[in-house]
């Protein structure tokens, strides 16, 4: 990972955000439908639809070449290639299938994040709406300061600003929510494909010690294979060892208890109380979530230095994770 | 793995083995100008190619996507999501990273492939060779059973069948040892990304702790972000796990000390005494490997019931690798 800790493209340039809100960049055909706030998640959704095309196609490739290898090897007329190249063509051919549900994996993923994209969109007019009306005042009093008119708009301008509040609120609350839910079901999704996969590659390892590439001279005859038990058991073994894999993950707990206005679920009961100025985690009561341990972020966790290493076993180099809020995948 | 324990495609069809050797199959134009015998292989390593270009091509679009959600994350305007983003996109980009690098250890397995198959397409010369020679005899015999030509051709014929059997012993040598050392190097590339993959989605899902998801009322103000110190320490964290990261693999040991003859290094000194009757592994005495242990399969190590869990600390559960003979990858 020799690279900088930042990836990010537009350090110096103009960061988007400084973009006209209104309008549509042409600078590309593909989201000049999206409203200006959309246009970035959009194309990375549309990205990610090429990414998961690719571990498809990957996992395709992976079968067809699994049944290639197998029938090579029994055309060979070589007893223990023949073994063999079949056995680690059933493997091969389980790698394939992993790959496939990897690529499923990233698509849950990215259903997640169209749920970003799709509270940006809606948000967009109400912050155009907003940004309207407080152009209108700027040039009214300008040209006319003593206007009637005014009064009006700065009436639907506090309107606008309330109605852009609660967009503002649904907007943070279903990105920070849904952002954290995708990228864990991606991360899952990696490890799951990861550990899979290390199980069939190890037993392949073992499967390829069956074969004797002692060299013989012209003549000779190779000494009779007699590890077709001995193969036959190693597929029962990666098979074994697949069915009871079960993710060991670090929780990703989720904080949020939206209700589907994207508020959280207790702001209906608390507004009249609350008035805007909650921020105190303990004041909000969770109506929704009674049963269930409320907790800050808890620094502990995020202790520096900690190793990940791979494997279920070093899991335990972790703190146990915190009881209760809904954890994702 | 709910699959059949064989994935070979032509149990009871007509196997190519039983094909004709002479002629060219016309049902595909890829591999028509190779020789029957290795026109499987020939096929199965182009297909390798293409399982190559899918990793490639995601190992691409990773690092485009990395990118955009890092550019998506700065134009929200939320410290966090901003930071965070930013650092799972540099975890993201090395993900792509250890694609590439996939599609490298694959295209090396690959080249390995090619070994058999140029040797079987040189092979093939010499058993049409034999096949014709034994075909003009038979026809002649039931022609003209007294032609003085038969002697000629029975003398051939010795000659064919003696360049023949040490055609067929090379084609047998390469294509054990080059199986053997194909498929470790594939399975060790294979266990290689997903062992690093697995550090860092690990470290990903502690990144995605540092957001803070709890919902917000409308007009409520976020508290300030205060993990940029965590977060940057996550991905050092990650970076020194992949550092320190080092295969540990069963040995896939190989037993073949071929020369360039594709003989055994012993063989061009004892063919005279070994007179195509070598069968004992012990009467090989392999000079070039005089410091070398030389060991049969070890059946032991072919225990059954074992099971293979990922990561390097059950890597001990397994009898240790033995001594000596050059191991693969």
């Amino acid at each position: 990972m020799n690279r900088a800790l930042s990836i990010r493209s537009n350090k110096n340039g103009s960061s988007s955000s400084a973009a006209p809100r209104h309008g549509f960049s042409l600078s590309s055909l593909r989201g000049t439908v999206q409203p200006e706030l959309s246009k970035k998640l959009y194309k990375l959704i549309k990205s990610e639809n090429h990414l998961i095309q690719s571990y498809e196609q990957a996992g395709k490739e992976r079968l067809s070449i699994a049944s290639q290898l197998s029938d090579w090897g029994e055309a060979t007329n070589d007893d223990a290639i023949s073994d063999i190249s079949d056995k680690i063509g059933v493997l091969l051919s389980e790698l394939g299938e992993q790959e496939d549900l990897y690529a499923h994996g990233i698509d849950d993923s990215r259903a997640i994040l169209k749920a970003i994209r799709n509270t940006e969109k809606s948000v967009q007019p109400s912050r155009d709406h907003k940004a309207k009306i407080m152009d209108e005042i700027a040039k009214l009093k300008a040209k006319e300061p003593e206007s009637a008119k005014l009064v009006t708009l700065e009436q639907e301008l506090v309107r606008a600003e309330a109605e852009n509040l609660v967009a503002e609120a649904q907007l943070t609350n279903v990105t920070r929510q849904k952002m954290k839910e995708a990228y864990a079901t991606e991360f899952a999704a990696t490890i799951e494909r990861a550990e899979k996969q290390i199980i069939l590659a190890r037993h392949g390892r073992r499967l390829l010690n069956l074969i004797d590439d002692t060299p013989v001279i012209p003549g000779d005859m190779r000494a009779p294979y007699e590890y077709t038990q001995q193969a036959r058991q190693i597929l029962n073994d990666a098979e074994d060892d697949l069915r009871d894999w079960r993710p060991e993950l670090e929780d990703v707990p989720s904080h949020a208890q939206l209700e589907n206005n994207l508020m959280p679920s207790s702001a209906s009961q608390h507004r009249q109380t609350a008035d805007g100025s909650v921020t105190d985690d303990t004041t909000i009561q969770h109506d929704h979530s009674a049963g269930q341990q409320e907790e800050p972020l808890d620094q502990s966790r995020i202790s520096s230095g900690t190793s990940v290493t791979t494997g279920p076993v070093a899991h335990t180099a972790y703190a146990p994770s915190e009881a209760g809020t809904s954890a994702v995948a």
